[in-house]
């Protein structure tokens, strides 16, 4: 198994966490890593919040209802249509978003640290908090939370590889 | 930096491809990286079509408008709410395929195989189109063609990150 297959299938989401600090370095490499994420027609519809003071964590810890898990760091993935460089693209911006978010949570594994997505888009209610907390303005989207620290549980890697969600060649090929 | 980010970074969109096929191998990793992502409420929403036979990959690139570069080989990203664990998680079927989708690509790069991210939903259009190819039933949605196969092109290693994208705490706070 490649390096790259195995911190793939070491990714899991991880709700415990220890009581230290994400170094700031860190959370830059994280953000590099998510803007290295490919977007329809180069778009780069995205923008990103990151938070590692306690105040504002807090709040997501408990305004959150999928979010009380003690994560010291967070990245929040919007999207912001006026940043975007092509913009009839813009349709895409779910899945350009959603590749950052996920270059974010691998990139994490490589550094040690743990992670876990939480849904944000397109519950309408959760928009409204997560703009709230981090004081998004009207035309910015959050897609997702993204909490990040050092892992206090310890998950196996895994893959939930099936053959029966596969299809070769095309449906009623299997082969 | 670490592997991974090396990983990430070198992970670009590749148009021009080797004459030689993809071991089978190799693919089935792919499809076992796209299948470690994460899913809202672990629902697993997605399916895959993973082709590699000549006349099927020849229907790609001459049907789809975005399609004339010569991989050898694709996997489809499908989105079918009958496969669901959860579905009342299925709102978040765009996220959660887009991240199998980015799994795949990242993927690829530890195997020394290059991949494009071909969009299709919400291209009314290409959806027909690619459903026609793959024999895809009514109910069943493709997200995107990811095109695979050997580079015969070189890029270089590259992120996107960009201060000015980057909130700190929150909007209007920038530190």
């Amino acid at each position: 198994m490649t390096d790259i297959l195995e911190t793939i299938f070491k990714r899991r989401s991880i709700r415990s966490y220890e009581d230290r600090p994400v170094e700031r370095e860190k959370l830059i490499q994280l953000l590099q890593a998510g803007t290295a994420a490919p977007s329809a027609c180069n778009n780069q519809p995205w923008e990103f919040v990151a938070v590692d003071e306690p105040a504002v964590m807090e709040q997501f810890h408990t305004r959150l209802e999928d979010g009380p898990y003690n994560a010291p760091a967070a990245i929040v993935v919007c999207y912001n249509p006026q940043v975007g460089q092509t913009q009839r693209c813009d349709r895409f911006w779910e899945q350009d978003c959603s590749a950052a978010t996920e270059n974010i949570h691998i990139a994490a594994v490589g550094l040690g640290l743990g992670t876990v997505w939480l849904g944000v888009h397109p519950i309408e209610e959760t928009i409204s908090i997560v703009k709230d907390i981090v004081k998004l303005p009207e035309h910015v989207t959050p897609l997702a939370v993204i909490y990040i620290g050092y892992p206090a549980e310890k998950k196996e890697p895994r893959t939930k590889y099936n053959e029966s969600i596969i299809h070769w060649q095309g449906y009623g090929h299997k082969k």
